[in-house]
């Protein structure tokens, strides 16, 4: 089956041939699936946040409510742990249960690593692919503890930071750069104890509209689908400048905490034979122009 | 008075010649100073944590101890928006209150800015004066939102950061860097509700010790003082190349934040004129040698 034929065997409403035109896309095969595919777009919206946050969960609320407006909606989840799996993982299936069977929702995961050009590459081709078979909207889930999220906030309108409540995934999301690129923040769970505190510590933190939710039952579902639309209408360029400056940041810190050279300075800083100015002065000036 | 007069008025408990080698190392007499003291040394702890956390009033409770140990105490405080004052700012008088009519407690502010080397030179240079003066431990306390801190960690031993319960102060030090450089971490004002809950969120996230205080009742501070010489005992190559590496990577993500080259990279990002990975490559391979 030559490109062409998969991409009309796709649109009839071949799963296996979706799965197949997504593969090439995250790899070797990109710019030609690209070229035989027309400039659509679908809006992308990225949900990420700390392991146990609920970001699967309120991915299913989202898939729902959209559903009900009649929106075709398609679900890339990012395991940055797993190697590239082909398919959807079993995870993902079993808490996406309810729309499994829907014809007009679909599901699959990407591997973090081993994409040409990385995530901030592979997605927008993903999502070229899925406008083109007539999917609205594209929601795609990161697990945000490294930089797949920083990554993929490039590309989504908006990005979704979903934390529970108290000080643990504040922390882990804040150390990750997550707050920095949140076009939104959901405390999930907010039947807990402490939840309203949490809203109120990170108001004094993030300039981010945060909304509180319950996934599991609902609660606070119509809100947040009511804050996405209300971001999208509102974005302007001071604000895409902004999410600008943090990627950039954010991509750059975390190549500094993988530089070769790090770990000898900081052996010459910890037996004093160098100053950690020095040091730092010497990371920034001695990067290599490629990783 | 030359310099070696001015030491001799410092010994003899001039706090009139203590402030004049104090600033004088903080500037372009350093050199000259130094020359002419003992390779004496102190051991310096280091507080810091964002505003309202409770520093002064746990670094009050801190002398308190060490006084009834027989030790001469000195603070350092470092107020990175004042100018440089030349003496103790009136709000640390009036919170050190307790002490400052102790003729072994030594109470001084330092401006952040301006240094000669910044805060990681000018410090060692002051805990020379001071252990010359025969103080044994130095207190320095910064405001715990900026590279400060940083700085203060490569010579302080142990660093002890200060946070309040809640999200709040336990985001805003992941921020800023400094869970990452912390060798205890506090959570002061313990006697409110949620503290046992932070504490259990931050053991999550940290390494370090974590211990709580009410340091306005002096709540803590025995286990707080036991785990200040417990780590002082401890301390290893391994924890201080840990330290170094902190401190590295934060130095030179204060300098990336800084870079004049970010706000013209962040706008081609935000128009689509560049990718944020390449921009994040600019970033670092773009840096000048010096800032």
């Amino acid at each position: 089956m030559n490109i062409l034929e998969t991409v009309a065997a796709a649109r009839a409403g071949s799963l296996r041939a979706v799965g197949r035109l997504l593969s090439q896309v995250e790899g070797a095969g990109r710019d030609q699936v690209l070229a035989a595919l027309e400039p659509a777009t679908a809006r992308v919206i990225g949900v990420t946040g700390p392991p146990g946050a609920g970001k699967s969960t309120t991915i299913g609320a989202l898939v729902g409510a959209y559903r009900e407006r009649g929106l075709r909606v398609a679900v890339l989840a990012v395991d940055p742990s797993s190697p590239y799996s082909g398919g959807a993982l079993l995870g993902d299936r079993i808490r996406m249960a309810s729309h499994t069977n829907d014809p007009d929702v679909l599901i699959r995961s990407l591997a973090a690593r081993g994409h040409l050009g990385g995530l901030a590459a592979a997605v927008p081709a993903a999502v070229r692919v899925l406008a083109n078979l007539a999917y609205d909207l594209v929601l795609v889930e990161t697990v945000g503890v490294g930089q797949s999220e920083i990554e993929i906030a490039a590309v989504a309108d908006p990005t979704i930071v979903v934390l529970t409540p108290g000080a643990g995934d504040a922390v882990q999301a804040a150390k990750a750069g997550l707050l920095e690129v949140a076009d939104l923040l959901v405390v999930n769970k907010a039947d807990r104890d402490g939840a309203d505190q949490t809203v109120r510590d990170l108001h004094l933190e993030v300039d981010a509209p945060i909304l509180t939710l319950v996934a599991s039952k609902g609660e606070g579902l119509a809100a947040l689908v009511e804050a996405i639309d209300a971001h999208h209408r509102a974005d302007t360029l001071a604000r895409r400048t902004a999410r600008a400056h943090a990627q950039i940041l954010s991509l750059a810190q975390t190549r500094l905490r993988e530089h070769p050279d790090l770990g000898r300075l900081a052996d010459e800083v910890a037996n004093g034979r160098r100053d950690p100015y020095a040091a730092a002065e010497l990371l920034l000036g001695g990067l290599p122009e490629k990783a």
